[in-house]
């Protein structure tokens, strides 16, 4: 990167944190009867035959031995719960995020809007927003002995057009202005770094241990309903065949898997949402995704099940990225699901 | 581990998972005028010179390929606000958490009784809790190439003894009835797993970014109190020696570390309590750090400063580990802190 584009990109980032600071509006209180955290899930493995160490945790403090062997708690998960005064959901809602992201998706968006989280919330919601296996709260594990591979990190660049806010290879630019945008991308393409910041390394190598823990978080919660994206497809589905009697709803937000084919039938009594956003015939995978995405709604329908798929575009809501929940019309979109959870009396009876 | 001692542990777990689930009491609603999250700090790194990968995010998926080559964002932190509606307190009051840990420390007990964020905020401080550098939802930069060290991971056992929660080496044992606890503590030691799946890997070279980006939050933010714990003493200290005029007041929770000595004048207008728990003289390392705080209090003292030290014995409160906001008196102890945040005038005027 040049010098220049270095200048141009931390003048963008102070723009970006003004932006971020204002007030996200005059919405009114969000009054909780109770928030917290927990910790879910997870297995002890032992680790032996390696040698002690010597750590000073704090420079000028006092070394402490630091022996390596021995018994880690590794694959746990981390939820937040929001409860609200007034209850109006008849069910909690669960929040899962996609890739190489954390519970952070659903709090805030780039340029500092309120996220799906409050959106839903303020809507009556019990809202539990949680960090899977691998990633932010849950922590991690060592690698090879404990996860099977290594970590992947993502450029600054590589979001931008795998998640569809730009046009094509090479669409990013550290400078906003000089980006080539998807054609009236919502995107708040200004403050795109500060998505990058939400980022987290990711393995290829843990679906097993994240279904186990998102399993464990319906089993302690109970009853829900899912809402997930990207690579939680994968999740939402199987997790969702493996409690068809606890799981009340999912919404499959752009998933980038599905559930057990083989499996289908289990999911017959669960109402489905799949919800797409735009430029998918321009993107080198977004259609196959896509395609497995609706062969598998189509099977749930043929098994009898009850499944909407909402392509936005189609539906006259335009400029969606694959972060639809924090592009500048996250509001419009997260009320098509509102409108979706109360047509399907998911919503207490008054 | 004995198979034995296994099963123990996983009938432990669950009996400390149901304790979880017993809602934290029947305290009145939280309302807030605002929540939400956000990142601060962090710089760009570039990578160059590695071969292209081809990647398969998720099982079935369609292969990306991930070029390793480019620009990072790194050493960013997350910071997560609740505003109540009726703010009482003068500041923003920044919970800083300590090392191989997040911003869970302040979020609940290993029991589910409430912690100390929700504590300040229904005494109406606006509360902001954050993830440092490196860990948690700051997400973790590539090692050895930005990272200049490897990251250490902590066994069940070892925070029991170091975190003075058992009395001694070997106190730890997966039975919960056959630990050997300090004589009276008041940590919660059925849920102590719970506490474990809180920890995350740790560095021992991310100090000068993670004052950095701690600096960050506060150019932010704007004048604030800040409370830090343990390896934050060092990132507590620094910070308000960094802006002076911003910090308003330090609350150092057993601070693992201090200041710079050579600048120690500059934090003679801001008040600062220091809190110490129990136990410190049976352990082999709090001595010695316990006198590196007090002979810099002493000093802050001796340059005009406004300094409480609190040893939590000394004034009638015992019991207490290193991880006073988890214990069951953690109540007890944020109240004396909420009466020395009053006593100096740092609550608003009626």
């Amino acid at each position: 990167m040049s010098r220049g584009a270095m200048s141009r990109l931390a003048a963008t980032s102070i723009t970006a944190v003004l932006m971020a600071s204002t007030p996200a509006g005059a919405e009114e209180a969000i009054t909780l009867r109770d928030m917290g955290s927990f910790h879910v899930g997870g297995r002890l493995v032992e680790i032996s035959g390696k040698p002690v160490k010597e750590v000073t945790f704090t420079p000028g403090g006092v070394p402490a031995k630091v022996d390596p062997n021995g018994v880690y708690q590794v694959e746990q998960m981390y939820v937040q719960y929001f409860l609200p005064a007034n209850e109006k959901g008849a069910y909690p809602l669960l929040l899962w995020h996609g890739g190489g992201l954390t519970g952070v998706t659903y709090e805030t968006t780039p340029d500092g809007r309120e996220g799906w989280l409050n959106y839903f919330l303020r809507k009556g919601w019990s809202v539990y927003n949680s960090d899977a296996v691998e990633r932010g709260r849950a922590g991690w594990a060592q690698y090879p002995d404990i996860f099977k591979s290594e970590p992947l990190f993502l450029t600054t660049a590589n979001p931008f057009e795998r998640f569809r806010i730009g046009d094509g290879p090479n669409s990013y630019d550290p400078d906003p202005a000089k980006r080539k945008l998807m054609p009236g991308s919502q995107f708040p393409n200004e403050a795109y770094e500060n998505f990058v910041k939400q980022g987290v390394p990711r393995w290829t190598t843990n679906d097993d241990a994240t279904i186990a823990a998102y399993t464990a978080e319906i089993d302690r919660i109970g009853p829900c309903i899912i809402l997930f994206h990207s690579q939680a497809g994968t999740f939402g589905f199987k997790v969702a065949q493996a409690r068809p009697d606890k799981v009340k709803a999912l919404i499959a937000v752009e998933p980038a898997g599905v559930g057990d084919p083989a499996r289908i039938d289990v999911l017959k009594d669960i109402p489905t949402l799949f919800i797409y956003g735009d430029y998918i015939e321009r993107d080198s995978r977004w259609p196959k995704i896509r395609a497995t995405g609706l062969a598998f709604a189509d099977a749930m329908k043929a098994a009898g099940g009850s499944v909407d798929v909402v392509e936005l575009p189609k539906a006259g809501i335009k400029g969606n990225s694959h972060m639809m929940m924090m592009d500048k019309n996250n509001r419009q979109v997260a009320g098509l699901i509102q409108n979706w959870l109360e047509g399907k009396g998911l919503t207490k009876k008054p």
